[in-house]
This record gives structure tokens, sequence and C-alpha cells, in this order.
């Protein structure tokens, strides 16, 4: 990569990149089976996109019968890089042009410090981890970030308790930092984007992936692409009505999904139960604030009160999402975040309900999966956002 | 139109035809702006376009300041037909190539009476209006049907109610009876995309449009295109459970929203209320079976009863688009279908509930209305979905 912001020139170029990021090396002559261009043709695109700096001509492939054709890898130099901020931790990887992964990091943060202060120290953690390994150049860093994020302005849009974030420009302070293009979205739609990328979700064109972490969200992809709404708010499940009698929520209505499961609510749920003796497994734990986690613990260890708030909770996303099911017909539900964490008890409890509740041409032949990719899908996801653009004639989507 | 069955030869071609379908007549220099053509270039595809008889030449539009470019439009031979099978009704439509009402006839049927009986209707209606209109060469015919499709088969599959329509080869039956390209869709998919054509959801490419009649069904557009899901079964929300207590339906659950609302739920209740003396407007109109047209006279005459029962429906079926708003994010809500003849009183109740339990952002500029297009959003789809065909280079789809 002879320099930061290069781009393909034509479509046929990005197309060569595309197929060369996705399915690995090729040989010149597969590379002209999927355009429909003549020999002489891919060889001058091959040549300029060696000449640009994105690929590397790594040897002659196995005859198809006449001459060897030439082996085309995407450059060893080429580097993505991935940033994926929660609400309490950033998550940075390096990737190379395949998007795997070449290192990671993770430092604890509280978003509510502000853009300025997680800002920074999310390009502390990207300068060391790239100080570790050796060479290669930075082609476009992607960012996911916990809420509503205008793709226009590179901000989030009024994210609920994330104060001073609104339309703080990330993009533009993070390019600036690192220099390089960079691209933000939202977290849930970037985790998407790993999975499409490198988990069970690859040979799937409509699917949904739904994150339970301490909110609740969902990305959806349509056709192979992030559906994002007129809004940029698709997706956003969380704050569906579930019970019209409900505890109250943090965004101030009652019974919104988000308060009745996910992280902070099962936190809630569990540290009552501590405190009313229903349960001594986690009464035990007390002393410390109790999290998701422990209450996956307590359930591992027999306790029956941990075991039923968790099917409780599957039980409600189950039949939120057995609407959407219906409503979408996807090919694959995939379930990630933090508290998937809590594997097969709460899987089988969202299973259960959706394939009782959906329409059955929809269940017919829908896996719904955990995510293979744990907490690598923000970062993979991130990296997959930025090389569409870096990647593509005019920077703008993955069409081109 | 020489031949049946001819195509536009490339995607310019197809696409000049696109505009010229959906933005009327347009002079060359106008057609070569839209696609970044040389004049030269656009000339020889215009009058390709004549030669394979798409459009006609019609005369010189205004200077633009040199000499005057030759305006061009569709054929006023190029016809197409759209055919809407209800339940218990066939409308029929002949169209031009803007897709503009030349002619539309009406017939009572009762698909039950099963494929062979209600196509040879079909057909008959068909021929009958184009006898009574002079002229034009009918390049292909869209069909809505009320159930599950499998664009791959042209045919239904296993549609609740309709015996013997399972499988059966609608597309090719009608293709051989007219003498023209058919292409079968869904009901609510085809009215969909009638609004998108000619309704108030022209401009928008995102929407939802929730069809309320005998059942309640959901057409979905994503990118100015219809989405139909992994199995063709997007959209169906008609038993999405709204209450776990509620009565049972027709498809063996409980619960469903279409065993609540929708013309046969409303009937039911008229009938129940009539009865049992709540409502005396309803009861005076016992003696023959009761509508949902008949609750809806009863509201407007002033009967609270009927009212409540259309409020209640509206409630339910808020309900459920505010977590489809939530979900999608769309643009535009477009309520049509029979029901929806009950006009503002549904309206308000809807659009009520889903203003208030959907997320703001999702609803901050979303319009909520009753479709413009009426009876006719059936018919003029059917028209829209051949034509997307027989102005695309492969028949295909949209895309080129």
């Amino acid at each position: 990569m002879a320099r930061v912001g290069t781009r393909p020139e034509n479509r046929h170029q990005a197309r060569f990149l595309r197929i060369l990021r996705d399915s690995g090396p090729q040989s010149r002559a597969e590379l002209g089976d999927a355009v429909e261009l003549s020999k002489s043709k891919v060889a001058i695109e091959v040549e300029r996109l060696a000449e640009l700096g994105f690929v590397d001509i790594v040897g002659l492939a196995a005859s198809r019968g006449g001459r060897r054709s030439q082996m085309v890898a995407l450059s060893q130099n080429l580097r993505f890089v991935g940033i994926d901020i929660g609400a309490t931790s950033i998550d940075v990887a390096v990737l190379d042009g395949e998007l795997n992964l070449l290192g990671q990091d993770r430092a604890e943060t509280d978003v509510r410090l502000g853009p300025r202060v997680v800002l920074d120290q999310a390009t502390d953690l990207v300068a060391k981890l790239r100080a570790s390994l050796a060479g290669g150049s930075v082609a476009g860093v992607g960012v996911g970030v916990p809420g509503p994020v205008s793709q226009a302005e590179g901000a989030l849009v009024a994210p609920p308790i994330m104060p001073g974030w609104s339309r703080f420009p990330i993009r533009d302070v993070l390019g600036a930092a690192l220099g390089a293009p960079v691209m933000v979205d939202n977290d849930v739609n970037v985790m998407a984007l790993g999975e499409l990328h490198a988990g069970t979700a690859r040979s799937v064109r409509d699917l949904l992936f739904v994150k339970i972490g301490t909110g609740i969200g969902c990305g959806i992809v349509v056709g192979g692409e992030i559906y994002r709404g007129v809004n940029g708010s698709a997706g956003d499940i969380g704050h569906i009505q579930v019970d019209g009698h409900g505890p109250v929520c943090a965004c101030g209505n009652t019974g919104c999904l988000e308060a009745a499961f996910g992280g902070a609510a099962l936190a809630r749920d569990a540290e009552a139960a501590a405190r009313s003796g229903r349960s001594a497994y986690l009464a035990e734990m007390l002393g410390k604030t109790l999290s998701a986690k422990d209450v996956g613990a307590a359930a591992d260890a027999g306790d029956p009160v941990s075991l039923a708030l968790i099917r409780d909770g599957g039980t409600r996303i189950g039949k939120v999402l057995a609407s959407l099911v219906s409503f979408f017909n996807p090919g694959l539900v995939v379930i990630g975040g933090g508290v998937a964490g809590l594997g097969h008890p709460l899987l089988a409890e969202i299973r259960s309900v959706v394939y009782r509740r959906s329409l059955p041409l929809a269940t017919g032949n829908l896996p719904i999966v955990l995510s293979e990719l744990g907490g690598t899908a923000g970062v993979v996801g991130a990296g997959r956002l930025i090389s569409d653009s870096a990647l593509s004639v005019n920077g703008q989507s993955a069409t081109n």
C-alpha cells in the first residue's frame, strides 16, 4: 500500500479485491471466470492492482490444460484495524487483508467518561498493538459503538446513557489520530457483519443477529448487507414492549424487553433473589455486585432460581423473536453478546418458543445458533465494515 | 410490440424503459443525462427500442440551448394486464406502458371452487375486457393471489383454506391461456408494489404495507423492492400471537392477530354483539350475514359497541406494528385492504398506539396513512410486477 486512501480504480478491480478477501488467493484464470473479462483485460487489471499495492503475485497455479496461470493474493502488507467500543470495555484488533486476526488487545473503560477520554484510550491501544506487530500498512479503521449512529456524520446520535457523545465526530477524530480512513457503525450491526464474514452466517444472505449484552439489539442482514432503516435505528428491539405492567426501563417507558432481560436486568433480578434469600447460591456471592455471569455460574452449579431467571429471559426473547421471524422469514438467527455466554439453557428456551410460535413455513429450515465468534465478532465485523468501503471504487458500499 | 416476449437487449435499454414507465415521456437528452452515455450511443439505443416496438418518437423537446432533442415515450401499443385474485373476488385491469388504468372489471368468485374454475373465470374476464378496448399488444400479465407463493414455480404453496391450489401451475396455465409471459406473487406484495408505483409510497424506499382484509398481511419494501424472505413467507404477520388466551385461529394456533381482528374476526364479533343484544344497531341488521362493512356503517351511525370493536382491533394491530416499526425503521406505513375502509377511527387508534410504543427515533418522521389506491392497488401492482420483469434484460428483477 503505497499511499493511505488509495482505492481500486474501477468495479472490476473492486470485485477482484472482494473475491480475494472473501475466498483467499485465486489464479488469474479463476478471477477471469468470476467477472466475464477477457484474459488480457484481467491481466491488465491485476497488474494495476499490484502497482497500487493491493495484491501480490504469489506463484503459479496448477495447470488447467494450457499455460499455468499466475496466483494472486491480497498484499501481505494490507492491514485493517477493528475497534469495538462497549459500555465498559474497548477491544481492538489488527487484521490482514482477508480479515484474519493478527493480534488483539482489550482494556476496561467507561463510556460515561466521554468521547475524548475513551477515544484517546482506543488510539493508545491501537498504537501499542501496531507497534507489537511488524510491518503492514493500515488501509482503514472500522469502529463499532453502542448506540444509534449517523453514517453521514460518523457519529452517535442521542445515545442513551452516553453523555457528551451525541454528534461527537468519532470518525474525524479517530481518522486524524490514526492517519487512516475510518467508518463508524452501531456495535450490533458490526457484530452481524463479523458473523457474515467469518461465522456461521458466511453462506446466508438474510439473517438476524441478536445481541444480548447489557442491553439487547438486533443486526438485520438483507441480501448480504446490513439493513439500517431510514433513520439508522432498524434492529433496535430492546425497547419493544413485552409486558404492559413490567419494570420501568432506562428509556422511561414501561415493560421494554431490555428492562425484563439482558445483562443489566439479570444482575438486578439476581441481586433481589440473593437479598431476599430465595437463592442461597446467589446469596453466597453477595459482597460484590452480582452480574449475569454469576447467574450463569449459579445455574451451572444447580441453583433452580438462577435457572428459572435464565429460562424466563429466554421466553421473553423468544416471544419477540417469534414475531420477528414470522415477519422477516430469515435464513438464520445467531444469538451473541455477553449474556449469550449463558449457553444452552438460554438457547434451548429461545428455540422452543420460536419454533412453537412462529409460522411453520418460516421456521421449517431455520437454524437458531449461538455465535461461534463470541468476543471477536465485533472487531472482525469492524474490519469488514471498513474493508467494504476501502475496497470499493467510491468508498460507499459493497455493491460496486 | 412486434413479438410477445421481446425484451430489452442490454441494461441501458432496460434503464430507459424503466425511466419512461415511471416518469413518462423524456427527451433523448434527459435519457442521456440519466445513464452517462454519449449522445450517439443514446441515439442508437433509442432507435433500437423503437425498432423492437417498445418506444415511440413523439416529437421534439424544448431547446436546451442547442438543437432540439427528440421526445421519447413508451409505445402506445404497450399493454400490461393485472389480475388480483381474492378469496371471494377477481379484479382484472388492462394498463398502458406507464401502468395507467385503461379499463378494469371485477367478478365474484370463491377460491374454494379450485384453480381451474377460478383461472377460467379470470381468463374470460381478461378476454372480455381486452375485446372492449381497442388495440395494443400485451407484453405480460401480473397476478396476485391470497397465499404464500413460490416464485420459482409460479404457484401457491400450501395456502390455507384453498383446496386444490397448492403447487397448481398458475403461471403456466394462465400463460398458455393468455399467450403472454405471466408472473405470480402474493396479493399483499402485489398491493405494496401498487403503492410503490402509483400511491403515497412513490418516493419511499423502505416501507410497510399492511393489508387488513379477511386476513391480515404485510408487504415489506426494502430499497424500493419487495423483500420476500428465504421461503417467500416474509410479511406473514396475521399469525403473530397477540394474546395467549385469545380465540383459536383457522391455522390451529391460539391468539393469532388474524383471529383477533380482520374482516372475518370483525364479522364474528359483530354477529355475537347483535345476537346478545349488546348492540341494537347491529341487531337490526340481522337476517343477513354481518360483515366488517356493517360494523363500519353502525359505527358511523353512532353505535358505541361497533366503535369499540374497531378501536379494539386498531389497538391490536397497533401493538404488532409498534414492534415492527422499532425493528424495521420504515419511512412509511400504508394501511390498505377492505377493512381499511373503516377509515379514520381505525387509523387514529393504530397511529396512537404506534406513536406511543415505538422508539421515538423510528417514529420521528414516520407517516402512517391509508392507501390512496384502495381497490386498484392490487391490479396496478400486478402490472408493476410483470413490467419489472418484461422491461428487464433477463426477466429476473428490477436491478438491471
